[in-house]
């Protein structure tokens, strides 16, 4: 079976890659060809029966998802995408890729007229404040970025296309990821990682927002599974609301700290330093807080029950198991 | 002040031309030119002081759009777009002219940069089954249609290109415009307005449903009368969720029978036979069935209160107040 992943350069792209070489087979399936797309070379980890192929290219340039396609991927993961910071600085590039990108990869499909699996990452970012305390499966969809529109646009065109029978398509809405590993950067929500990441790492983090935020998280290793499980899960079960949006832990700032403090002791916490920031803290509170997220529970999808296991998955997954 | 219709030769259109020309302003300024747009010609009434012109052009194509726009038309209505079954039927024309086409309209007015008022015609058909008994302005958009899925993301657009001041955007999203005046025709909601209309006009109609199926109704007078507020009202108002779902009389079939009996008498209610029709009721079943519609009633929008009020519009506006 051929897999292709788009995106496969950025983080969850390459952990997916890892995993799926790991796994070697996925819905029953061993895998036989992976195929890895995005705009830097995708790196991908020794992996015996598997030939992979690694092209470079942007998916809203002409011929480059013709070319991803001609294959005809089993399954697909469209993970491609501008972040949502770029996407709202950068109006051209955001709806060029986020919305022309997806829908020429979704067109594609259409034409090969096969069928795939195509697992879709959308985004929280798909609600817009004001908020319920927590945010049902129910809840309306009024993005307040360009970055949640163009992500609800492919939403909406992947559940189109599915009930057409272009394409077997599931959305997975996915949270915060954190702990993010790597550098810190300048995104918004970068402090929700840091504060974690930053400490374990001996290193002085900032917090700009007071403990009382509260914002729902899953480990990068629940995102994969997640992918895992939406490329394996039955469509029928879904049945024609194809976009999910998937569990986390709906924990507060002080609570993140707290698990630090259980999981790696007083000392890590002293390297948390707080330092208001009104720009942030006013963007923070237009984020949604907490998730329902029955329907994915419901359908299989795991993630955490405690931000405390979050805080084990980073040592586990980026430190070795050691701090 | 000069005015751009899309959609001008359909239905709505020539009634809100009619309405513009009789009252002569808008938002309190005068109307000096009225730019009507249809793939076919949009006629309008005679009209002193307006400058009437109708240009032919499908707004998907190339060019089209610039030219409506280069006069900078003070409010564009967006009424344009394949209807829902040929938009089901033909997927490449329902995605062309709704999707691109109306996404060319708002770039074209974008790159203009000089913030119209926009009112897009929207409609219930965002909504995909199960629905709750009552559908409140926070349900969820799942559309089950193409049209529902092209209408929806032309919300998304109208809403981030208001948000980021390229225009200032209300969409509003219409029930069923019952009693819809002239012939018969094939759309599986046609018999709505066929059991009031053709009995009026001394006709057999047919009614496919149970008498027991429960729509939300608007008069084509109302219809109107939302357009011309959504030109008038004030943005801020509005605030971020710019599309809004319109208010309507939410009635049983069996109920808008007896609403026609009332006004009509009972020879009139003999002329619809029972005819079940399968097919119907089955498509008839994924519709939504009444809406809350708070917003836009405190936000100023006017329904009818009751189908007797619809029914009686209806002799008035297409009967010339006579059975």
């Amino acid at each position: 079976m051929r897999i292709l992943i788009t995106g496969a350069a950025g983080m969850i792209g390459r952990k997916l890659t890892e995993r799926l070489v790991k796994l070697g087979k996925l819905a029953g399936r061993p895998i036989t060809a992976l195929d890895l797309s995005d705009v830097t070379p995708a790196l991908a980890p020794p992996a015996q029966g598997i030939k992979i192929r690694s092209r470079v290219g942007d998916i809203s340039m002409p011929g480059i998802v013709d070319a991803l396609i001609e294959k005809r991927p089993s399954i697909v993961f469209h993970l491609a995408g501008v972040v949502s910071g770029e996407a709202e600085s950068n109006f051209d590039l955001g709806y060029r890729v986020n919305l022309n990108g997806t829908r020429a990869l979704f067109d594609a499909i259409r034409l090969a007229g096969y069928g795939p699996r195509v697992v879709y990452t959308s985004s929280i970012a798909v609600f817009g404040a004001p908020f319920p305390d927590v945010i049902d499966d129910d809840f309306q969809q009024t993005p307040l970025t360009s970055y949640g529109t163009q992500k609800l646009i492919g939403e909406l065109i992947l559940s189109d296309y599915t009930r057409r029978g272009f394409l077997d398509g599931i959305g997975i809405r996915l949270p915060t990821i954190c702990v993010r590993p790597g550098k810190p950067n300048k995104a918004a929500s970068g402090f929700f990682s840091g504060i974690i990441r930053e400490p374990l790492a001996g290193l002085e983090a900032v917090l700009p927002v007071p403990k009382s935020v509260v914002h729902t998280h899953a480990s990068p290793r629940s995102a994969i599974g997640f992918l895992v499980h939406a490329a394996e899960i039955d469509g029928a079960a879904v049945g024609p609301r194809r976009n999910i949006t998937m569990p986390g832990v709906g924990v507060s700032v002080g609570e993140q700290i707290e698990s630090l403090r259980r999981v790696a002791g007083d000392d890590v916490i002293k390297l948390i330093r707080e330092e208001p920031d009104e720009t942030i803290w006013k963007i923070v509170q237009n984020w949604p807080t907490r998730f329902n997220a029955s329907r994915a529970r419901e359908l299989g999808f795991k993630a955490e029950e405690s931000f405390d296991e979050i805080v084990r998955a980073h040592i586990e997954d980026e430190l070795g198991g050691k701090i």
